[in-house]
């Protein structure tokens, strides 16, 4: 029994890669066009894979010395192994893997499109749907499988496959996390990169082309056009399929390291059919389950009608991915009464242990389910075409820029309340449900159609693409009408899919973050000890000033790419006339290098600063590793507070102010009178739009990996901060708690064959908290004033008494010191 | 002894306030020039007067509305007494006074500004200085008179004027916190209703007359002109007045909090020269002081060169203001050396309790006088006129508003970097220093040059008055020149003087929300648990969506006086030419319908989700207060967190545009050509400032008075969040803890004369813990697995013994739920 469900997502995930390379074949086996299509096809796939080569060959260098520090951690932290670096490696390779896989057939995809939109537009959803659909089951299929192995490796590594204790398991997990590491840091570097190099194009192309040389965007004459359409795919397609790759493994390992907690809290063992394991694999089930369902999700999404207008696509997207939303709610009921015992024990901070039914996780899990749903319908609300507060920014835009531009902010902003409100509803809900157990099964849940919302959403670049290429080989126009019907349902799909992404993110960092506190064994996290406090305040500042630091390196490259634009223009003769041949690659290079070097400080800032608080902290703290981890904590909580808050303005503020945009190509009506597209009122517009390009595509969507990768982070030093300030004995102590070896000799616990795989030697002293049984009894007694007090420490079962008297205070005072 | 500290601070408020009169005086028989100046001189003083009556009226609701419900609390919460209600409406009062009669002063000093710069800048700077000067005395007198009168008044009916314990004096400062209350209030409607005043009538004005009619600023046929000048004086004076006149009296009030908890800290009694409440009387001492520093620090601010430029103005005031703060700090030495005892214990939360030496509260002090300044550096470093940041901005002007506004905000998003981190080490220091009592000193000794701080930041919208009503009655130019100087100055003072009360309201925010975990006697604020987190995300979320709902209200506001202005262009004949009279009222009206309809909602907001909070606390947990408390307690550090990141944000992104506009004046030289007004660049420019004017003026600085109202409202709230919840005798108990009255009955009680004024008749299970003498001794034995356990509580003396016996869990739970 055991075997088959530990086996079985990898099953799922060969399924899913099965249907994936099916689909992948059927996608390059469609016509892509002739001779001046291909040639642009070509150029845009040569530009996207030099990016992403020179960025995996800077990377390179980044995970090579993360896994010298990574190394150096595993020698130093007893319960660090270095089989981290192995995973963190193959996280890191898996996560390059799914955004070069999904990059490499989208720009195959696009060209194929445009050739199926001459024919009809059922065909060019078809063909352009399949590419979404190839490249979603990729990184959902990869994410299980890479992640399913290794467990497996692991706990056969260090348990031999049977469950021991929930130490040992929690190492397991400690050393699994590197493979979530390795992806969400790759992710970080793809997903910003990727941002400003779709934006530097972007922005840089419409500068020079449509604003001052007056051409149509997309116009082959335009050298930036390569680059612009190379963006697409680099920044909405491999940044966007590395970001929710990890989101996808971070989620599912978080609520594998609570499971493990959820069996401590029963007793350190239970007895069911998956070798007491059930509430770890039960993650792991539901998302192997998703890519079943995403996969069914995906044969429902087509058309018939050629004329079909938006509304129709949009509903054929909707059935697909409803589907398979309430089959894995169906599936987590069935799993959940399977895989759980019918009621668990779980400990709820400061209310103690509770009783609770499996069937509550269900619940938290349904609860997931739902925000997804309702994030995606508030987030329609505030950006979608036509909606009240898009029309209010229009409005706004015939009274100049400025108006325009505040009307968007505050749209952005407005737009926090009711999704923090529904945020803070599900947190709570899901907690009192089943704890952060609950919290990390609703992003689950979520998570686990994963496939399915990738391929919506990539779907829609590809679409923006295919109708670039068909502009650019001057195809008759109804092929780009076609092709402009499918990338506007994108554009909602890329919206509302930015705030799904928000959305898992905030609940799984809270699930990393539970996961945390547990690591670390500290008592929670206190605000009000100001270092924590002071702490909460800094990291309440990262998402800020890596949003700013984002968008100044919008700017910087877009101004590189307008000198080159500017120059081509200049010297190239015959340019303007479509004699002479813009020098495409040089504006392609121009994107990368700038990409490349200002995805750096970010990067920097977001892996530095949790090192330099620990850092400081033992600075200061040399003998509190307590506060030091709780500091920590405090940091995390406020970059997850802060991230979320900025990411909803930010990619709400920048989807609304496109849609504003966008409303003038059918003209709107403003003080009773019709306005199109160059009235002063869309000029403004075009303003707004201007401020929310990085917002959207470049600052916005990072926040998420931005919150993750701290958790993760986090996650990854916690056993540093374990709390190894202790001094209880002297003596050399083995650190697996099944084994009574505390307070021997080395040589002693050898002989008593105390070594494990999961063990190293190291004194009581350095020995984190959930590796000793502990158990303290006080008897205090107070007479005439003088308290004497007796207390009788055992830790692995050796006895310490120790008596101490004085005043009341002295006294507690050298209690809380032993506690 | 005693008696000389206790009265030194009214001493010195009554100095502060004859020194006013006395400038006041001299202001007044300055030449208020020739008629058609003293005209609009009067429309603007009537107009201002006419906005603050509306507002006041409307705000004899609130506070009516306001007295109830705090009346009500004080009949259900035992330790709320009725006269909080009283403090409630004298702190509203003054601080409507401290608003009412700075923007008098101001509205007079305003064309005498105008008629001494006929003569000479020194002579303007010394009129309109002294104006500012009678305003920051005003207020900073009023604060200390009134906030001293009511603590020896409360001090003297609750506890006759003798230290009788901690917890009395809890009593008098929890009464004491309504006179806070009641001044944040009428701050938070003052500085958003006269923030949107002040917001739309400017935009108004400016759209239709500068961009659509093509006439000056200020000119007299614009019919929105006077309502314009009218916003200076309501926004920046009345509003700037009493936004600082309720953190003057919230940072001492804190201070004092946190020093009778210094007091219980070392044993509940302390022998000293002052009734054993030094560290009571030491904030408002150092208030006193910091009132006469201010006086000399006034009397140094002039200059003598008429032909002088910025440069020279600004060091006039930097000398004033680095000698009041100079002064400050030597007093606080001495003032620390005089009235702390030598060593104090303090209790530092998690790391148990210390012995300082009481310079450490010195040192804390220099720690806020050093944010003080620093913080005001760093603004100007991004913010002021010629710097990189600002140079930045003005660069990508060239390449249209789009660029510009991205720029601006990225400058105020990365400014949030120095200025976070700097708050976060003084909270560090100041803390590690001398707890959070050395935080609220921090915070007082930073406010303590209040006065010269406020006749700083009111000068400059004196001159800017003063400058219109040069332009409005034709003087020659070199009047408005003197006037520019002087409004440029005050531009830049404006700017550092939004930073500092933004440090100090953090620091004093910090301060009450130390208070509030003393109050409520909860065990800190843990953020691992679920529903606090989830109130940590809302709190978070409020200060974003509160600056949404301000901006577009200056939004909505603007329109009404764009519409009302082109229907009087339209309508009345012969306005432009200059002969037909603008209706100049029908603007001010506008204006003030506008600013007090839609100073609504914010305030709600504000005031209201604390109170949800609690309601929806009780609804689902009834029966655990600590947990609301520490609900509320995650929504506060939420709200503060939030709220000091986007006022740094708001406030230092709206400076840097503005002055990135003004440089145009003067012209800047972009990609080697001098441009100049009028040139694109400086119209993208312009659209850059309409968006930081709604942020600099309306949402960022009233983020101040939001965070620093919710930590107060928390604080009022907080003694129904005691933890009541425990039931230890169902007898009725006195509260007062000296006397050992509990477990008798009502009867019994009275017969012992337990009776004092600061105590009601309630049960024992209403009774918040700091009203307790409660001593809990634990027995806990272990044989065989049984566990059995003894607990003996002694209440106010009172002994109860209770055993049981059962598994290691049930028996702690028990003691758990007896703790």
């Amino acid at each position: 029994m055991n075997t088959i469900m530990i086996y079985l997502p990898i099953a799922m995930a060969f399924i899913g890669l099965a249907f994936m390379f099916t689909k992948r074949a059927w996608v390059l086996k469609q016509d892509p066009g002739d001779g001046k299509m291909k040639e642009i096809s070509d150029y845009i796939y040569e530009g996207a894979l030099a990016f992403l080569n020179a960025e995996y060959r800077l990377l390179t260098f980044f995970v090579i010395g993360a896994s010298i520090v990574l190394a150096g951690i595993s020698f130093i932290v007893p319960t660090t192994h270095i089989l981290i670096v192995v995973a963190f490696v193959f996280g890191a390779f898996f996560s390059a893997l799914a955004g070069n896989m999904g990059m490499k057939i989208a720009t195959k995809t696009n060209v194929r499109t445009t050739q199926a939109a001459r024919t009809s537009l059922p065909q060019a959803l078809k063909v352009s749907f399949g590419g979404g659909t190839v490249m979603g089951l990729g990184v959902a299929g990869l994410a299980v499988l890479g992640l399913t192995t290794f467990f497996i490796f692991f706990f056969h590594f260090f348990m031999n496959g049977v469950w021991t204790s929930t130490e040992d398991m929690t190492i397991v997990l400690e050393t699994l996390a590197g493979f979530s590491l390795g992806a969400e840091s790759i992710a970080l570097f793809a997903r910003v990169g990727g941002g400003i190099y779709t934006k530097a194009a972007d922005v840089g192309a419409d500068l020079v082309g449509k604003v001052e040389a007056g051409i149509p965007e997309d116009d082959p004459r335009n050298p930036a056009t390569i680059a612009d359409n190379v963006g697409d795919n680099v920044g909405d397609v491999a940044g966007m399929g590395a970001d929710l790759f990890g989101s996808y493994v971070a989620t599912v390992l978080a609520a594998m390291v609570l499971g493990n907690y959820v069996i401590k809290d029963m007793g350190g063992n239970i007895q069911d059919a998956f070798g007491g394991i059930g509430p770890i694999l039960l993650p792991m089930a539901i998302a192997g389950f998703g890519i079943l369902f995403s996969i069914i999700g995906t044969m429902l999404v087509k058309i018939t009608d050629d004329n079909a207008k938006e509304a129709q696509v949009q509903k054929a997207l909707n059935i697909g991915n409803w589907v398979s939303i309430l089959l894995t709610a169906v599936a987590c009921f069935f799993l959940v009464q399977y895989m759980l015992p019918e009621t668990m024990k779980m400990d709820f901070f400061g209310e103690g242990t509770k009783e609770i039914s499996s069937m509550r996780v269900f619940y938290a899990t349904i609860v997931g389910l739902v925000v997804g749903a309702v994030i995606s319908s508030v987030t329609e609300y505030y950006t979608g075409l036509g909606t009240k507060p898009v029309m209010a920014i229009v409005q706004k835009s015939s009274t100049g820029a400025g108006t325009n531009v505040i009307a968007g902010l505050a749209t952005g902003m407005i737009s926090t309340f009711p999704t923090v409100l529904l945020f803070a509803a599900a947190i709570w809900i899901s907690y009192a449900l089943a704890g952060f157990y609950g919290v990390a099964l609703a992003a689950s849940a979520m998570m686990a159609t994963t496939a399915m919302q990738l391929a919506i959403d990539a779907f829609g670049p590809i679409s923006d693409n295919a109708g670039g290429i068909a502009e650019m080989s001057e195809l008759p126009k109804e092929v780009r009408t076609r092709t402009d019907i499918l990338d506007s349902v994108g554009n909602t799909t890329a919206a509302t899919g930015k705030g799904f992404a928000i959305a898992s993110a905030a609940l799984t960092s809270l699930a990393l973050f539970a996961a945390y506190v547990t690591f670390t064994g500290i008592d929670g996290i206190n605000i009000f000890k100001a270092p924590v406090l002071a702490m909460l305040f800094v990291g309440g500042m990262i998402p800020v000033v890596f949003s700013a630091l984002a968008m100044n390196s919008v700017g910087k490259a877009a101004m590189d790419m307008v000198y080159e634009v500017r120059r081509q223009f200049r010297e190239i003769p015959g340019i303007m006339e479509g004699t002479g041949k813009p020098e495409y690659a040089k504006c392609v290079d121009i994107s990368t290098k700038a990409a490349l070097r200002e995805m750096m400080l970010p990067g920097i800032l977001t892996i530095g600063f949790p090192i330099a608080i620990v850092l400081l902290g033992k600075l200061v703290y040399a003998d509190n590793n307590q506060l030091i981890a709780e500091m920590l904590g405090g940091y995390m909580a406020g970059v997850t507070v802060s991230g979320v808050l900025w990411a909803v303005f930010q990619n709400n503020a920048g989807g609304a102010w496109d849609n504003a945009k966008k409303s003038f190509e059918a003209g709107v009506m403003i003080n009773g009178e019709m306005t199109y597209k160059g009235s002063d009122a869309h000029k403004a517009a075009v303003t707004g739009d201007t401020v929310g390009d990085p917002f959207k595509d470049t600052s916005g969507p990072s926040m998420n990996i931005l919150i993750k990768l701290t958790c993760l982070i986090g996650l990854v030093i916690a056993p540093i901060l374990g709390n190894g300030s202790h001094t209880i004995s002297d003596k050399a102590a083995c650190c697996a708690s099944t084994e009574i070896c505390t307070s021997m000799s080395k040589e002693e616990c050898m002989a008593n064959g105390c070594v494990s795989k999961t063990c190293k030697f190291m004194d009581a002293a350095a020995m984190p908290n959930h590796m000793m049984s502990k158990e303290v009894s006080i008897e205090k007694t107070n007479v005439d004033g003088k308290v004497k007090a007796t207390i009788k420490t055992t830790i692995n079962g050796k006895e310490n008494i120790q008596s101490f008297e004085g005043t009341d205070a002295e006294v507690q005072a050298k209690i809380d010191s032993l506690k």
